[in-house]
């Protein structure tokens, strides 16, 4: 296979079309997906395939609006009567995902997670709390953290590269960032980071403290079968960015059944690695931006800079945090 | 006057709509705007005011599509042949140029510069090369390299900003970055800067040759009255960005009638005054940049963190280098 280029790989992980470049190809899908809303929010949170926005059950609390391609969540009462309160809106929800769990009608639901990510409305503010395995699904913005922890030495920077468990429900066997993890309901990034690199790399607290934010990574993909059950569901997201400049004696070990192993790899390693498709898309994806904020990719070197740079910064169509 | 927001700062520079946020006003808009091409290339390289574009003398080298709204330029030779001829291309375009600045059609053609732009197709192809002054009446995209110079100190880290010279035709006695310039035709990032930074700051070649690389910041500007000249002209650019960490004795200087001085200042020094408005807008829109790069300005303490980075990002509709 010839090697992939870094467009290549932004391309992998940032693939839904953009209406600048092709708007009738945008437009296309645009009309094709169902578009997921909350009721008495007047901004679209996600886009879904036909195939899964026609599979859902509808009851009382959700409205299939054919015309206008639109899926409603319209929580109700016991009397009928919309439920604006955001506790009890999320235990509808719950509640009616935990059936459709049950019913087996997604493949990604097998996925189970217990664990619930937050949806925001057009003024930052949460409005719904949504089990994890499920967001692909209504094809909602996620956030997480990535961080990547590299070691200056006399060979150069060198960067700390997991593999992932041969027994991840997504992207099994794949390279990864040195940390990276979903941000829950109510979680802070940092604190999410610091959790994270204590239960993936055994990481101590205070030297993860001396982190630096370094900004968000965004971008629109849509899933392949690589990830894991039904394909073409939309996943956009926002990680959020860390640098972790490690000493050479901190040596980060799985923490948890996420990882296989931590590799120290040369940047020439993990471009080769990365050209040959070993690393997760979105992990790629975070890479290359690291590589450019530290002069690694230029535009003396890299022929698709401007490119590249403006597609690890996509600005979503969706309210986001 | 209500110090700005960093938003506030970001959308003074970054102001032309976004089709993913309101695609009306972007349609209203984009309907309102001619259209700019080169006969040939199926790509629209920039957008035109109405009252720019049908002012525009139509000669034998020009078509006015009101149809469409576009404003072709057809470069035709004495037997009334297309001319493909890059070099001759431009020599039609120049002597057009020069002719419609001795008419005095245009204010922004008053500040002639004698100085040629690059303007790319859509496979990073030079298609042609423009007098400096008339690109923002064609609105195409145009590059140039934007430094921060810093200095870590025991009170922290500081900045060298300089005052922009009274006399400038643009954005008179504002603070503008350590060094910026724009990139002629045929002219490398890399070595724009050293010029620059030598011609503008009277930095030395070897300090500034360790400048760092670190992406690109593109954003669509409408210009104001503050820029000089027409207003609403469009104004998408792509400034390549560099960081240059400096030792304290090396003290930048005037070295033209750009700049009235340098001061060092703090972070603080700096934030205060982007919030005064005291910045030109696109060197405010840089230091954001800057600080989220640093970890200055994190998810914890800007409420629009996400939005603003990826407006410093901005994907331009048009084809670039």
């Amino acid at each position: 296979m010839a090697p992939k280029s870094n467009l290549d790989l932004v391309t992998e992980c940032d693939n839904f079309p953009y209406h600048s470049q092709d708007p009738e190809k945008f437009k296309a899908l645009w009309n094709d997906y169902y578009h997921f809303y909350l009721e008495g929010c007047e901004a679209c949170l996600g886009y879904m395939t036909p195939a899964v926005a026609e599979k859902f059950p509808l009851t009382q609390h959700w409205r299939l609006d054919e015309l206008n391609r639109r899926l409603i969540f319209q929580p109700r009462d016991e009397n009928a009567a919309p439920v604006t309160n955001f506790d009890k809106r999320n235990d509808i929800l719950a509640e009616y995902l935990q059936h459709v769990r049950e019913q087996r009608i997604f493949g990604v639901l097998s996925g189970w997670r217990d664990e619930r990510y937050p949806i925001y409305g057009p003024n930052r503010e949460l409005l719904l709390s949504m089990e994890r395995s499920a967001t692909p699904l209504f094809g909602v913005v996620t956030y997480g953290v990535h961080m990547t922890g590299y070691v200056e030495t006399d060979e150069g920077m060198k960067i700390w590269a997991p593999r992932r468990a041969l027994t991840k429900q997504t992207y099994p066997g794949m390279m990864d960032n040195t940390v990276a993890g979903g941000l829950s309901t109510g979680e802070k990034p940092f604190e999410c980071l610091v959790r994270e690199c204590e239960e993936e790399a055994s990481l101590p607290e205070d030297l993860v403290r001396t982190a630096q934010a370094c900004g968000t990574l965004t971008y629109f993909h849509v899933r392949d079968s690589r990830a894991g059950g039904e394909t073409g569901l939309c996943q956009p997201e926002c990680q959020y960015i860390y640098d972790l400049k490690m000493p050479p004696d901190a040596i980060p070990k799985p923490g948890d059944d996420e990882a296989i192993d931590f590799q120290l790899l040369t940047v020439e390693e993990v471009q080769r690695a990365m050209a040959e498709g070993r690393f997760k898309p979105n992990c790629a994806h975070l890479l290359l931006e690291f590589f450019v904020r530290h002069g690694i990719l230029t535009a003396a070197n890299e022929p698709d800079y401007i490119e590249i740079v403006t597609r690890l910064h996509r600005k979503l169509e969706f309210p986001t945090a």
